[in-house]
């Protein structure tokens, strides 16, 4: 059936308090922060799983778990085993609990506006402003002729 | 690769003029009214294609898409060709044009206290807080032993 896609879902969450966010330094593929996220697993409900990672990876309990955007990426055809990458967005700012990094990277908290003092990963700096402009609901990127471009919308 | 899931992709759009929705009365399977909204196409973004399939189905052209929620219901292993079907659900209260109604069925403008009084489909109820409370952001639906649930989060 046409209407059904190969889709990784997976999602990303930016924790504020006051005026800072938290931001994990990943070990692993590179250097450099970003928020804590990940997998959505198999029949799992999306916010359960943004919860859940959020738990795994820093150690903090959610409790008010907010949708403010879609990262996406589709590839160039035949080029990935999926048709789109899905990034579910996240904000929260009520959490319970002590930070404590695992072993998917140091975990501590950073003023917002010194964010960009860090390295981080390709693209950030687009799909920020859709966690952090209420008019943007849409991070796309397309991959066509090997030229990867995206739009805010 | 387990990380991949097979997943049909739809949106629908609560469109706002005041106190009035504008609804679609279905012409085809059953007779009631929904929001309008239908298929992503492939490699389509996400907001392009609500835009899409609300031109196509009452002639408007809204502009102010937000993203206020995700539908998404998890079939019982085996019975269904997906693993997930995903409704993004999207609010407007800009639009150009005048309503036209299509071969998907009638258009038209009621309050939003009438909503109740028409039939609706099932679980439209529960979809609708989660438009309707910014404290929401899913409707997850699961079948599970024959027995199908839903939990608002």
């Amino acid at each position: 059936m046409g209407r059904i896609e190969r889709v990784e879902l997976t999602n990303m969450c930016m924790i504020c308090d006051g005026s800072r966010v938290l931001v994990l330094e990943r070990k692993k593929n590179w250097r450099g922060v970003t928020f804590p996220g990940g997998h959505v697993e198999p029949g799992e409900s999306f916010v359960a799983s943004v919860i859940r990672e959020v738990r795994e990876e820093t150690g903090l309990e959610i409790s008010d778990v907010r949708l403010c955007g879609i990262k996406q990426y589709v590839p160039e055809a035949g080029t990935e085993q999926y048709d789109r990458y899905i990034v579910l967005l996240y904000k929260a700012n009520r959490f319970a609990g002590e930070i404590k990094s695992s072993e998917e990277g140091n975990v501590f908290w950073i003023e917002r506006k010194e964010l960009e003092n860090h390295a981080l990963p390709h693209g950030f700096d687009a799909m920020i402003r859709v966690f952090e402009n209420d008019e943007l609901t849409e991070n796309y990127w397309v991959c066509h002729n090997h030229e990867l471009n995206y739009t805010n919308c």
